[in-house]
């Protein structure tokens, strides 16, 4: 039996609510447009709109036709009750996160050449390695479930072998396995730091386009660097209220490349030691390093636990498996690793397993030297193409490991215009201004992600734009 | 060239600081003790202590001994800043919570008889199948990376698909791909709830035994049950501020195994859409039923969008993969799977290709038929059981799915010290009092976890107990 042509009508726009496509709010088409829609007359439309206003779905609103009145759910994340962005939503800092969503989204595009993605390229993936490494999970396979709430014993066994050549002792039961390093800054922002406290960090830092301390109600601190890294005694300097954090990326910074020298590690981790300022080492780029071995982790110098050191395989190897570190004290892994477990009872066992195995096996390493290798030639490329095409515009400095380099343009270019203007050309950049409070002519070129070609090619349509001018 | 003897010394007290094994506040051993440990002179050990002294990281504390003093991020976490379970920590909930404590700990000790755990045992692990899935995802592979926002594709159409059957109908566009129910549990409190709102809840629920809503700030509001279910008049008698949420549990509810009738299910979502309550719906358990199908879930009947659907394979088929999913309204899914990635990036590929490939080559479909068989058959054995050891003292109702028979003891008899008895017998159970703020003569039995004959042993000890008082 065929429904009644009112019904089809109301199931139709039931749907369109339930689904989320016409959220509470939005306006119904006009009983005359559906009338077309459906070809019947509009005296059915009224009767499918009575029959849904009963229902107290939808209402008849003076000037604005029908709205959608009842969805509880999507009412309440349209309300966006939680502060989760109270501090993000603020001043000068919102248009900047504006940008920066702009940018998630243009990532996804496979039609721009992306100069912008902190990712490597699906070129380098390692496919034949990474098949292995499953089919050998797959083989050795026991039963398994819920993990130790610190992660899987053999990859925090495996982590702490490879922690030892850069200097960190750092036993099984001192590391938490997380699902990546921004995991690991939620939970340090949610389970250790007191809102209101100061994270004091680089700047420019990648951590001014998150929201993970701000969303915790912790405020930003930027510390000016040198080519040496951050600088000590700006943080001395700064009002210090002795609940405050000081979270650093001294190898390959995000976003300038900056190579902290180990001398500024020394005098960082003994500024922290004397002030008692705790620290947040992230180390997610220290295995990249495509010139010469960068000084060890200031985490290697830490004798009285004043470190937590960040790593992860997302950007090495790949962010697809979701699996970082947290190495640290004892009773500090023990208080995360509880939070881990009432967040989301650990991470998953097959990703632990082939991290386990990639560590373990030796293959990791060997990987590294391949991804290096291809990573050096990109970043030659990219260098030499800037200097070809932006020599006349722009400054820059050789990054010796990691994903970007840091283009400073001339005063007279604005990047704001550069950016727009590469994106409806194609080219996706990263503008400095995201990852600072402050007007940058900077902007973050990545060598990583596109294909090789494609970060030549990229490049010299940011001088055509330029020229255009 | 050997060290000094005091260096030695010294080294070993840093490292057990380092690694949080004597963590702020905590006392060294005495001088004559490590004069004896290390075999030197009392002199040594002064000179090894002056110099962790100089290093400001111990001190001499009259009456106290030698103190550790510095250890950064040990500090902090042991002043614990955070309000992360400033709720749950007052009153008389504090002491279930150190008794769910307990229970978490003793339920990863192998030498108990497991009548606690809520987790299919490894006898039911499906090893060959998950081999075959895991070859099957390695031998597919292509490059991945991080995952679309809301999950990997295939995941959420294969997700879309398992849940027609169930009469709900969404699109993979509405739905999330999660870690599991808690992390969907903790994303909908962080993300769409306000603090000071009111969860109302079946009263005993497993929800009380964990403090994800109420680290939110959030209130539980427990709500009485019958055999058909929560009573959905009483959430009307509650005082309701318009900005409250039910979360209830429909289908053989953890802990009491209730099974909601339909007529019941029609009546709640009726009172929520009236009253503009929005549900959460909890399902996990629903695949396992071991008499007849279930009634539809209460999303099957939304057209409103007023329930959030979360699901998982966790229970019924494993953990380890840390894959759950929520289905809801578009705009909705899009809020969380935002608050998603500002958390952990998403969840594993692997885990996620393994998921989709069980749910769509119909592997899923057939391991149930599998385990329904067993657990049906552990189910029989454990009611077979109780009726033999325990009718004397005890009532129970038989649960037709999931995990648990709710067993209420006779008021004689003292849940407390039962629980405590057959522990240190070699016996857990889960006491009823940490699933509710009230006084409870129930406990939680599990068939699913422990090898078949050692529910029946279990359960034996527990008279001798009983009938030793």
């Amino acid at each position: 039996m065929k429904a009644p042509k009112y019904k089809v009508i109301s199931d139709y726009i039931k749907g369109q609510i339930t689904n989320g496509t016409w959220p509470v709010g939005s306006r119904l088409p006009s009983q005359r447009e559906l009338a077309k829609q459906f070809e019947v007359n509009r005296s059915t439309v009224v009767t499918a709109l009575d029959e849904l206003a009963a229902d107290g779905l939808i209402e008849g609103k003076l000037g604005m036709g029908t709205v959608v009145v009842n969805n509880t759910w999507t009412l309440m994340s349209a309300n966006s009750p939680v502060n989760w962005n109270e501090q993000v939503q603020l001043g000068a800092h919102q248009a900047s996160l504006a940008t920066v969503q702009a940018i998630n989204l243009a990532e996804s595009d496979e039609n721009l050449i992306q100069l912008s993605k902190g990712e490597l390229s699906k070129d380098l993936f390692p496919l034949e390695e990474m098949k292995a490494v499953i089919q050998k999970v797959a083989q050795d396979l026991t039963p398994f479930g819920y993990e130790d709430p610190k992660g899987n014993p053999a990859l925090r066994e495996a982590i702490s072998d490879y922690l030892k050549p850069k200097g960190i002792d750092s036993p099984p039961t001192s590391i938490l396995v997380v699902s990546g390093a921004l995991q690991a800054l939620h939970l340090i922002s949610i389970g250790l730091l007191e809102r209101e406290s100061t994270v004091f960090l680089e700047n420019p830092s990648y951590l001014y386009s998150l929201s993970t301390f701000q969303s915790a109600g912790m405020k930003l601190q930027g510390i000016p660097m040198d080519d040496e890294g951050m600088l000590p005694e700006m943080i001395k300097a700064s009002q210090h209220s002795g609940r405050s954090v000081l979270y650093c990326h001294p190898t390959f910074q995000n976003p300038t490349g900056t190579l902290m020298s180990e001398k500024r590690r020394q005098e960082l981790l003994q500024l922290a030691e004397n002030i008692q300022l705790p620290i947040i080492e992230d180390d997610v780029y220290g295995d990249l390093w495509l010139d010469s071995p960068p000084p060890p982790p200031i985490k290697s110098y830490d004798r009285h636990g004043n470190v937590l050191y960040v790593g992860s395989l997302s950007k090495s190897l790949n962010p697809g498996l979701r699996i970082g570190w947290i190495a640290g004290p004892e009773a500090v892994i023990d208080r995360l690793s509880d939070l881990k477990m009432q967040t989301d009872y650990g991470s998953s066992s097959l990703s632990q397993r082939a991290a386990a195995e990639w560590l373990s096996s030796g293959l990791y390493e060997e990987y590294l030297f391949k991804v290096r290798k291809q990573l050096k030639e990109r970043r030659n490329t990219a260098l030499a193409a800037l200097n070809k095409h932006l020599s006349r515009w722009a400054d820059w400095s050789e990054p010796a490991g990691g994903f970007f380099i840091w283009v400073k343009m001339k005063p007279e270019i604005s990047l704001a215009d550069l950016y727009r203007r590469a994106l409806s050309n194609g080219v996706l950049i990263n503008p400095g201004r995201i990852y600072t409070t402050q007007k940058l002519q900077h902007f973050r070129l990545s060598y990583a992600n596109a294909p090789i070609d494609d970060i030549v090619k990229g490049i010299a349509v940011l001088e055509l734009l330029i020229k255009d001018c």
